[in-house]
């Protein structure tokens, strides 16, 4: 036995505190070895005689391997343990040192498994509206003009034009404002806008101003009043934080086009030469992606940290926003989000931190930077499923792998989209399929995290690569489907008014090619199915049907449909 | 094939920046795999036209796995890749999404494995002079006494009497000051020793005054006097933070004691209850181990932070020393340490920061808390070696394992040692078998890392658990084995004029149950051989004997011995 058979780490996702007293321990096992009878023995790491065991259960597989967790209850901060389990009927303890058939008393000090001392400041506090949360993203210039008085002659787009990249609807606060009634009515319960602040562009991700409103948008006054309006309906705001980079108009980056090495800015970008180019073929700077026009700022400079820090606390300060969406966030120095954290949690307890990060995120999710991320690698199981292989099993595997990267804690904010304004629309991907679209959507809905639409998603707006997706937004008339906005606002209300689906613990397996999702708590379980073998599918029933799409009153699961049990 | 079989995950010790354009990537194979050819494919994200590839070669083999590494040398600092390899001889593609035997372009975008920007305050800056450095720990008691006017009444031990817990030899800084010639004829260039504040015990892990040198020890003034000879004769200095807890007379504790909940001190420390109970059979504070008399200060509260921290920096600006070690560095919070990190290298870029964790330390040695830790791994899997298994193939594989464990960057300022004041000393352990102990110390001055004395090592000095390893140190006379001292001295010599073993590369494995360590860069290959067979074994001469121990001019090795050439 090694330990690409039967695996643990302490202090990481396979062992983190939940509180003080409560710790989660997960352990890898190889598929299909034959294990039984796994047991965590722990305790204080000073007083041996006391220690308890509790026994693990199956958390979810992937292809590879078998999960296993249990949460320890403990009477002391300072834990220490080790596993006790049988693989083909012979005993093991497994400790740091490995794995042994016989436990040596020598062991207890030196050998077992730490998490030496559960001090407060470390322990990844959930924020504690997340796990009933669910997110409507808005893209601000295309959602609904609510100022008629402002200057209009930058609008340059109707209602179902296709936008280009210079488009501008005429999106506004005061159309946020006035669509709050949509939202409620809908079941949103937090939103995210895109940025806000002063920016010449229709998307506002190139920044000059950050402590201003864009004048297109509104202005102080105006976010004042939408953030009342937002809270008095119980509904929490994040905005955008743009903190990669700044607009090529920038004063400060300005100041260093015009005074170059001169500039006190100057290190506040990342410059390749004692003076700056910035010539079109060969401009000497780091920017986002490949572009000059939007330069990066150098986090790493104490400066440029003061000078965002100021500016993600005044908007928490001044205008009681609820999270910040964090640009870009994996090109930003660690760090920076490290400082930014603190900064921030300081201002509001209950304040959320969500990256943009699209691969694998583990590395910001470790409770000292972001609380999670748009996560992107749902999204990529579900497409791929939905659109390439309709393999229930690698779904099940995907989906867990998700579950299996990151700590419960952040699982549980998990910002979960099927798309964005910088993809193209699930709906799209799939050709308009609105059966396959409703199986997205369930899973999004059931899945553990915050669920999270981007406007139109409710009524299948659909769109390609951007800016295509960021079509303007429709409310009602004959191109809104109402059926299906129906359909949407139905399952939110069964998502939020059922615990076990926003708590409740999970477990997702395929059987007969059949996909299923799970979620439990003391009192009730509800289980997802869905069907993708291209045939009708005579399901067993389990408990009453909830909600379901393509399922018949024989109990036949039709292919591209759905059903959600609750028992 | 799947992530048991072969595996990588970015941003992590298989994906780390050694500068902003230098990056070393590892990747694990299941050993026996029959895989050839591994390359990684890697350029600027945005950039896929000028991708470039290296081989990746074998770094280290455990029990399960094969270690692959190689370095990536870096246009720009956004970092895409990919692997590709043979298994079998079928042609594979591992991305974030698994593995291939097609690269579709589609998945440059959304699957390729990312560092996504490089920035310089995440970089974990290796200490300049780690790599040259010789540490020599000294418990400052048992040292030597300097300071022959100083009130002498407290001294109840002399040379060669076994220490208890109660005694006190008289050894203080002037003691130290006095022995530098010492030091500077044995080669060692930096030295450790345990805590000298104002504490009533032998061993001064009980402070009752941070900002005060214990007058059994000297003052200010001496302390001063000390660094300055150090630094002279280009010695480093580091001493321990006992940051965990405090002494019980220490005066903050008193307040809280005194006045309990009134205090302004009383949540300085983590007690359990709305008044302080301090009787002796259930006092209601978390302390270090199960003792009541070393509260545990909360370092989750910002005012011990702000305390602590300017303890720390106190001793750097004005005493001008080279490094912390961390006492119970596991127990205190990860959060406080990432300030600690910065407050201290803000004052000296150069300054070293150890810390004290015996289990596996990953989640301290990410870069934004220590630079490295008492290596008691490494301890460990000599001593099971040398006195249990004798099975060259399970050092080899624990040794990997202590190299595979963390980056290359914390490897090299690893503080690897034999023993500690908290450890039985080694040749005590080996019950007293010299050759044995040179096979160990051989070990040590060959390994990556910053080999480390105790006090006394150098003449086997030998003790039980503490405090029998704690006896007076012997400087000359009867007592002190000349022969052993000058094997050390030599052996120090060797690694400090040898660029190739304080900075090479490094290759550890078994043949014919011999032991072998290879140190080599582009002129020089040091090869360390170790025989625990039982039998004299003819080796093949590689190279010149630089040197060794039961082996002779026949190119036998006997059992117990070692032998190191140099090519």
């Amino acid at each position: 036995m090694n330990d690409l058979d039967i695996y643990h780490l302490d202090d990481s996702t396979m062992c983190f505190a939940i509180n003080p007293y409560k710790v989660c321990i997960r352990l890898r096992v190889r598929k299909n070895l034959n294990i039984n009878d796994i047991y965590v023995h722990y305790g204080p790491k000073y007083k041996f005689k006391t220690f308890k065991k509790v026994r693990m259960e199956l958390f979810c597989q992937t292809e590879s391997s078998a999960y296993y967790q249990a949460i320890l209850n403990l009477d002391d901060r300072r834990l220490s343990y080790y596993f006790v389990f049988t693989v083909d009927n012979v005993k093991y303890f497994y400790t740091e040192d490995g794995f042994s058939s016989k436990f040596d008393e020598t062991m207890w000090q030196y050998s077992l498994f730490q998490l030496a001392y559960i001090n407060d400041s470390d322990i990844h506090k959930e924020v504690s509206w997340a796990k009933d949360a669910i997110f409507y993203q808005i893209f601000v210039d295309r959602f609904h003009q609510g100022d008629k008085t402002k200057d209009t002659s930058y609008i340059n787009m109707k209602q179902f034009d296709r936008p280009d990249r210079m488009s501008f609807y005429g999106g506004d606060l005061q159309g946020i404002i006035d669509k709050i009634p949509y939202l409620k009515n809908l079941g949103v319960n937090a939103i995210y806008l895109t940025p806000i602040f002063d920016s010449n562009s229709n998307h506002k991700y190139n920044i000059a101003d950050y402590k201003k409103i864009d004048w297109m948008f509104g202005d102080n006054e105006k976010l004042h009043m939408l953030v009342e309006q937002l809270h008095k309906n119980n509904i929490k705001i994040v905005l955008d934080a743009v903190f990669n980079h700044c607009a090529y108009n920038n004063p400060i980056f300005e100041d260093v086009k015009k005074y170059s090495s001169k500039s006190k800015y100057f290190d506040w970008f990342i410059i390749h030469g004692k003076e700056i180019d910035f010539s079109d073929d060969h401009f000497n700077y780091d920017g986002f992606g490949t572009w000059k026009y939007m330069p990066k700022f150098n986090t790493s400079n104490k400066n440029v940290e003061k000078y965002l820090l100021d500016i993600a606390t005044y908007y928490i300060k001044e205008f009681d926003i609820d999270g910040w969406r964090l640009d870009v966030g994996d090109e930003v120095s660690h760090e920076f989000w490290r400082s930014f954290r603190k900064a921030c949690k300081q201002c509001k307890d209950d304040f959320i931190i969500l990256g943009e990060v699209w691969p694998d995120a583990h590395s910001y999710l470790l409770g000292d930077q972001f609380d999670a991320v748009m996560n992107y690698p749902f999204r990529k199981a579900v497409i791929n499923y939905l659109l390439n292989h309709f393999n229930s099993e690698i779904l099940s595997d995907d989906l867990n792998k998700c579950l299996i990267s990151n700590t419960s804690i952040v699982n549980n904010m998990m910002y979960n989209l099927l798309d964005s304004h910088d993809s193209p629309r699930f709906v799209y991907e799939l050709k308009g399929d609105l059966n396959r679209y409703k199986q997205a959507l369930s899973l999004m809905f059931t899945f553990v995290g915050m669920p999270a639409l981007f406007y139109g998603d409710e009524t299948h707006l659909s769109g390609g690569h951007d800016p295509d997706c960021r079509l303007p937004m429709v409310f009602e008339g004959e191109h809104f489907d109402y059926e299906f906005f129906n359909f949407v606002k139905n399952f939110i209300n069964i998502r939020k008014t059922n615990k076990a689906l926003k708590q409740g613990n999970i477990r997702i397996f395929s059987k007969n090619n059949l996909f299923y999702l799970e979620r439990y708590d003391e009192n009730n379980r509800f289980t997802l199915i869905l069907n993708n073998t291209k045939n009708p599918v005579k399901l067993q029933k389990i408990g009453n049907v909830v909600i379901s799409n393509l399922y018949d009153d024989k109990n036949v699961l039709n292919d591209s449909g759905f059903v959600l049990f609750k028992n």
